[in-house]
């Protein structure tokens, strides 16, 4: 397992263009948190759903990493992603992650997403990473 | 319907934060095509997931305007992504969309992902895009 | 809105095809319950997939009649599965949903599908259903 | 690799339950078959989902066994289906699939779905089966 300080330090350092913050590593979850600026929005005065997977694979890899601790080569094997309500542009967009398994190659794992401040979700998203085998890891 | 000339001009104004380029606009389909820079890479020496969730949902999006015509309002209301084959970060990306449905208020269609140059797709989508009834729409 | 008994009558009636008990209808939730005979179950001593989409497609059914009322015509537009351990195949299985959005013409939810007794999900699924407009709807 | 005959007596004795007949084995991809009566139907005339969902997940199981070879614990990981049209419910429903990916431990796979004649498919599935590694096999 990795700390919320290991964590950020290693993405500094393996993950510099993303542009999210980490808020929290919990239990097998995580919070993560994305200001929204020109180069996040799209059409209609709302935030691009490229935006918003791009926080929730954050979310994900943050939770995986607390859980399992720091292991550079873990891939999304796949994303699916509802979008229900328009986020607002001018909020920073919220996501809220909790694994739903942990196995030895896969973790599978929801996350919620939100406009900060507003309790009902803008989208919802599940995931699955590949861990890579142990003889494969980096660090 | 609409040519690939009016949605290229569409996107400038209406999108310009999209870094996708409109290749070809086919019936029911599209080919759009993204260079890759260090903004658009994650660990691995690799293309970031959510770089080809973007060139996917442009390829929708495209492939839409070129059926219904010009509708600003077409929002996604979900997408599912698989990935398959690591991305060479070199190589621009290109998505190559069919539309699946093209009913009165959802649209389906699938985009497979290329590195440029490989015949082998790096990912697959399946996306649902929302057409606006018509007095909402704005164009 | 309509009531467990409602919601029960009305499915006995139009979809009789259905093996689950309706075990509560809460605010925008449902839990339901599928016993597992031979016929369910696949190779290795589980449960079948497909059961298990089917358990969560009729709890989405039931939690959306209880939030709107009876409508016939309510379809699945989408559904995305994870299946993340293995049904026990002398348990029953039960899904429990909870609605994520619902809109006037799209409603999505997800349900956590249980091997009774067991806390930890087997699979998870989320899923969108089609509301028809009204002048369409039969009840 | 494993035969059309090969797949079909093996899956008689594996997987008694299911009601598919396989009608094609080919190059990563399958054609199988299910015929819709009472039990397969839900309300409106129509074929329920879950049976759709079944036929995806058999015709992925199908074109795997044809291209790894008998492999009997291989499973389903997750699934994401669109339903595109309403089925005809006095039609068969014909599933025709086509491997993505034959990875080591994933295999990705799409499926398009029919109602027998009819060219517009009625519904879309994506598929992800994870093989068990050679030492756990049965086979």
């Amino acid at each position: 397992m990795a700390t919320k300080e290991e964590i950020i330090n290693f993405l500094k350092t393996d993950f510099p263009q993303a542009k999210c913050i980490v808020e929290k590593v919990g239990e097998q979850s995580s919070i993560v948190k994305q200001q929204i600026g020109f180069e996040q929005m799209r059409p209609g005065g709302t935030v691009a759903g490229p935006v918003l997977m791009a926080v929730a694979d954050y979310a994900l890899y943050v939770a995986i990493l607390g859980e399992i601790g720091i292991v550079s080569l873990t891939v999304t094997t796949n994303m699916t992603i509802n979008f229900m309500r328009k986020p607002i542009s001018t909020k920073a967009i919220i996501g809220e992650c909790n694994l739903l398994k942990v196995g030895k190659t896969l973790v599978v794992g929801e996350v919620s997403l939100y406009s900060e401040g507003d309790p009902k979700p803008v989208a919802h998203v599940v995931g699955t990473y590949s861990i890579p085998p142990k003889k494969n890891q980096l660090c």
